[in-house]
């Protein structure tokens, strides 16, 4: 699966594209971005895809992490952000209307 | 519960130590920043503190969203993250040992 590379200079849409396409495929996505301005891109997009995803149905959340990536012979610490879709139901922060529609499983 | 509002000039050692905290008592931790310097060091600071809280065997993912907020007068646009703690089995990328509920065969 393709890493999505976020620099300062990337468009937040286009970036967020990106996000919530390769989320509806794989169901899950990799960000990476070097640098403050590059992760602030990637932060915005990320808000943005998740705003897409949702109208699909699709509710995610990110985990970050650092990464040791060579950039001509040098090594940098580069953030990535590990986006996964998650059950809509353990995630307390998340107010939606509540769902009639839905039949609890019953336990025997 | 206590918004921490990070800057860009938050070291990131004290903020992952409040952030770890406020998960640890309130199961919930939201994180504000405003622009890319303080949304760097937010993202950072999350790295280290989801380090921390997994050494207590909490696994936390988060939520990017905007947030209005009024400053001296103006509103910006604020970077806010919503951290909450999660299953840890429903979260396919994270790796650990083997699942116990796997069989694995019995030695005779």
């Amino acid at each position: 699966m393709d890493l999505i590379k976020v620099s300062a200079n990337s468009r937040t849409s286009l970036v967020a594209g990106a996000i919530a396409g390769v989320v509806r495929e794989h169901r899950r996505a990799e960000v990476q971005a070097i640098g403050a301005g590059a992760i602030n891109q990637a932060i915005k997009a990320l808000i943005v895809a998740t705003g897409y995803l949702k109208n699909d149905g699709i509710y995610v959340r990110f985990v970050p992490e650092f990464a040791e990536v060579a950039i001509e012979d040098k090594v940098r610490t580069a953030v990535r952000l590990v986006i996964e879709p998650t059950e809509q139901s353990d995630f307390s922060s998340v107010h939606l209307s509540p769902r009639p529609d839905r039949t609890e499983p019953s336990e025997t």
